[in-house]
């Protein structure tokens, strides 16, 4: 396969955390093609030529249109405010890129399926930066899921929490805004709808209770305005084949900082892991006497693949940086034509339904089933 | 004051764990007169003769109505299974007795009311025997709410979970029947609603789901019968100040021995708990710059009243029994007219009222309010 | 077997434990004999009755010799300060009593010999109140080890930490004289030692540094004086079967409460535990595939006794107190003549001298080896 | 400064390291020139081709010295293996290239002074990739260190385990052999030296006791051969201002995969840090009432710079191959004249120093002063 010809739009964090990919994954992984960093662009050309150069890329333009509309660039990354998603991305497939798309798909769930129709009509690899998936953690989880090693799951318990929204006299900000979405449902619990869908597939029946820590915040220019959306959110799941869940989202939550906490009871043992420690998890086994039982603390190890790809010791930790190169590779594996692990658009779409039946059945103060 | 005389019916575990509590409590506390423990009642009379001996009790007998009315026992200890409570307490409340009701009042709530009645109409002190509010670091936790450590508080996480319903091959028994309750909502989430209750006060409004993790058990005799209660709850709760909580409890939850995990989260910080590691709680404030903030491990201490009346060196650790010393000791308060941290029958009832409003909620799929 | 006739010397914390003990032995392990309190000494006479009736105890005395002449004493608890181990002990043992003493025997070597001399020559039980390895977690690791679960141990790492000399504006006190002894290592050391020799026996060569954080400390009534002993000690040791350990013991560490951290490596697997959380412990065994090992935290349990004789349930947890008790159990044990796990005076004393050529390779700078 | 022209000597894992660092560098802190990955040795032809395509060089070779030849070049890094630094680092330094040399320097003392001589020669930057020091938490802990945050250092206690000699079955190789030096010493023990130099600067006085966990080894043809160093190493150190120390170092550590523990005590707190979780550490400041006080988990946060350069968010976690991308910005940092946190050849031989005093007290069994 020739090299893939690679354009970025954006460059805040989950920009240069793309172009850290883009830069790294032939070393990392080496049976690819290295990728050609082909265009950049940004708000304005300025910063579109400073950020080219930090990061690597032939060309740079303010003109996002420019980017995909150069034929020499085949998979557009797009990493603008979630707002931009839709135009950019159906863009990109409309011009025969592959897109490679930050989370979430839209805030508008019509934009999202616009995108999804646009993917399916350019027949192009659409995916969507869920990177947790790619932990070596998890995808060890699955496997041992896969394998029966804790039985039938039943249960599973998941939370997500930081706490950038926890101090009552942070000033109002855009994040507080309706438009912005639901709050802590559609900002945070996508990533472990992501895991669970990941692991265990979709939600089936959803109640969900969203809550403001804060009626009210400061504003920088004197006064107060009340907060529109919900800082956390609790929900009531049941996923197929009876699974009960309970799902838990706190952008207010003091002390989290990374949190997405996964309990999984299953018919023979249980496993537990948080990503703020994402280089280990615990695992339950009924398979001892009781003398000698309890969670064993496992940590990241080659044999976790493909945590080999970086280091060739064990207990030496992968970054959260180094999760969005595995995602590249599986990306170039897609476009390849290869198996991959990755969010499709389609697999995109159904989170983002399970947030707003989340949302509905909130404000309906039923539950909602899910089709 | 003069020493008062205990009878003590029943001799399981929670038996046991009072009559240690009767012998333990003068030699702990000091500032009490010793109790005399007059009276012991078993099921037979061999039985009763022998636990008397063992547990140092005066007189022993099969007749629990002779305890009840010997004139030398001021104060009834009932230990017995649940569908035994509300007549024994009843009986020592009208003769005139103290009563300490092991959790829960009884299994229909038509009893506990009458059991309420019974302690009115009595004017005598009738305590329920919900040891974990006891722990010195629980007392501690409620002091810093008080003094506002973690301001003013939003947002709970409760998990009650053990897991000796955990194996699908255990037996069909009758904690799997129907009458022997909901099965988690009155087994096991009592617990932690007297730890949210001592907190923050009662549930306001409920919405629970119930789970079933094993459709049938396999009987002795052969054959299955089909597990008629949940073995597993989920419920998002609302209490006052707009408090938003999730409780779940799970008695099938392997690898879960004494789990009673608290999270709490206020608007200056956040306090965790697990039973299962007693000695300890951790505490986040967000007073510190941000390279410095985390959450503080304390270890049980002399300064978390009453620890230093057992142990006058930090970190060396309660027990589980140590906690219904601590229960004794309050009650002997409560009976001396001293203020006293007690779960009355009163409080008792009004926590069992939210675990049928629960599961009522499950079967009506919908949101119930709790007068 | 008739009942037991009990005296206590000294009732301070320890004293107040033993008299624990002495109360809830019976209703805890039912398969004794209930003690009789007999007779408790304290330095005066008003104290000595005031702590009669609080502990239960029958007659009162500020002499102690009084008690220990008493032909209702059987056993005598010494609980009184190290210096005054000796005098008491002795005199115990030769008026024909069990004695049962409070760790360390004596601060000088030759009268810790005449207490073994007595013991000897009275042929009584006179054993040392080592409680840490009475800790059902302690007894089940030596069960581990002899089954070989790690396999052949061949290295170990021993730190006992608190911080009650850690700030160095605590005023001078008694601890701080070369007359209380080396400090860290006497004080605190001996522990650890007691641990070490459960589960593999005496030390028999070792080095020690020896450190004082604080030069000097401030004197109440203004001024400095020097401290005169060590907060700190290191010690590289080689137990038999060339066994190689580290000893680290510190009573100046911030932060450390009660801390008896243990790391038993051997051929196969590995175990970890620390009195701090004393009702579990960590278990590796390198008999899983690469993927699934990691330490297991293995929670205390009623398989694990006798922690079934104070709990039914497992994850509930003992405190430091219950080891007083458990231990009490075993001092019966041996009266009776059965086989016991105790700290005899003979393995006491090992302790202690190997304390002193610790000590003794500190000032001389050089490996000692331990007859 | 014009961009800089890399040279590679070797390509095992940390040869791999090193591209990604070289790669990385300018997109992570964007503040530099991006480097040019010029030239690229390795031990055969093809060998070295395909990693020059994987890692991005523009050239290959087997034959390391065109590379030091290479007029592009401007820096080395040398990461083959130990016995070949000497040699490939001073041929750089003589033709005038800056080396970064992985550590250790040299197995023979007298090669790393060579090398340090080589290094003032030529008066070109010459490191050594002791890159634990580039930790974020590590510099943050140097910071806390430094202003007092625990008052002055009086104890500390440093571990690093790894278990891949801990299995007895594993055949014999050459790690066993004493040509590849002490064992856990000049392997292992160095890493923590740098830490130690780092925060507290070198040991003045030190006694060893080293230990073989298994006699011998099999071989793979059968029979077994004696294994010639010490896979276990305990010290007990005397550094700068009086400061105790205790260094253990074990690669037969079962269940350790990465572990670096450090535990630091001072006059008025303590911090703990592990490697295995390398993006947090935990302090202790005695500065709360008794009730409160407790060791604080600290997660690595953007304000430990340069944990910002990667993630903006708080939690996320580095991994460990992005201490080596910090590295590099410090080696940089030094070629430009700024000051930079790096571990030149005069204090790489110095921690090699220290290791040789090691050993000879080990052999001496006395104390060792180092000058």
């Amino acid at each position: 396969m020739a090299p893939l010809g690679i354009g970025l739009i954006g460059t805040g964090y989950m920009g240069k955390c793309h172009a850290l990919a883009w830069n790294a994954v032939k070393t990392v992984f080496g049976d690819v093609e290295r990728p050609r960093l082909v265009h950049l662009a940004e708000a304005n050309d300025d910063l579109a030529h400073a950020r080219a150069v930090e990061f690597g890329f032939e060309k740079a333009t303010a003109d996002w249109r420019a980017l995909v509309a150069d034929p020499e660039v085949d998979v557009v990354s797009v990493t603008t405010p979630n707002q931009f998603h839709a135009e950019m991305a159906i863009a990109a497939l409309e011009a025969g890129k592959h897109v490679w798309c930050e989370k979430p798909m839209a805030p508008a769930y019509a934009d999202a399926e616009r995108m999804l129709k646009a993917a399916k009509a350019a027949n192009k690899v659409a995916i969507l930066g869920y990177n947790y998936i790619q932990n070596p953690i998890i995808r060890h989880i699955k496997t041992l899921i896969s394998e029966g090693a804790i039985g039938v799951v039943n249960h599973i318990r998941v939370e997500m929490d930081e706490d950038f929204m926890a101090d009552p006299d942070t000033f109002f900000y855009w994040k507080s805004e309706l438009s912005a979405g639901y709050g802590a449902l559609d900002d945070f619990a996508v990533h472990p709808l992501s895991l669970l869908w990941y692991l265990f597939g979709h939600a089936e029946a959803v109640i969900a209770d969203m809550a403001k820590p804060y009626a009210d915040r400061p504003l920088k220019e004197g006064g107060r305005r009340p907060v529109e959306n919900h800082d956390a959110a609790n929900v009531l799941m049941r996923l197929g084949g009876g699974i009960s869940a309970v799902l838990m989202a706190n952008r207010a939550a003091w002390g989290r900082k990374g949190r997405i906490a996964l309990q999984l009871y299953g018919s023979s043992g249980s496993i537990t892991f948080d990503q703020e420690r994402m280089n280990e998890f615990e695992l339950y086994q009924a398979d001892r006497r009781t003398t000698e039982q309890g969670f064993r603390k496992i940590l990241a190890a080659p044999a976790h693949r493909p945590y080999d790809r970086f280091i060739p010791a064990p207990g030496h930790g992968l970054g959260f940086n180094d999760l969005k190169i595995i995602e590249c590779r599986e990306l170039i594996r897609a476009i390849s034509g290869e198996p991959s692990s990755i969010v499709t658009f389609e697999d995109g779409l159904r989170i983002e339904k399970s947030v707003h039946a989340m949302a509905q059945s909130y404000h309906q103060r039923r539950w909602i089933e899910i089709a």
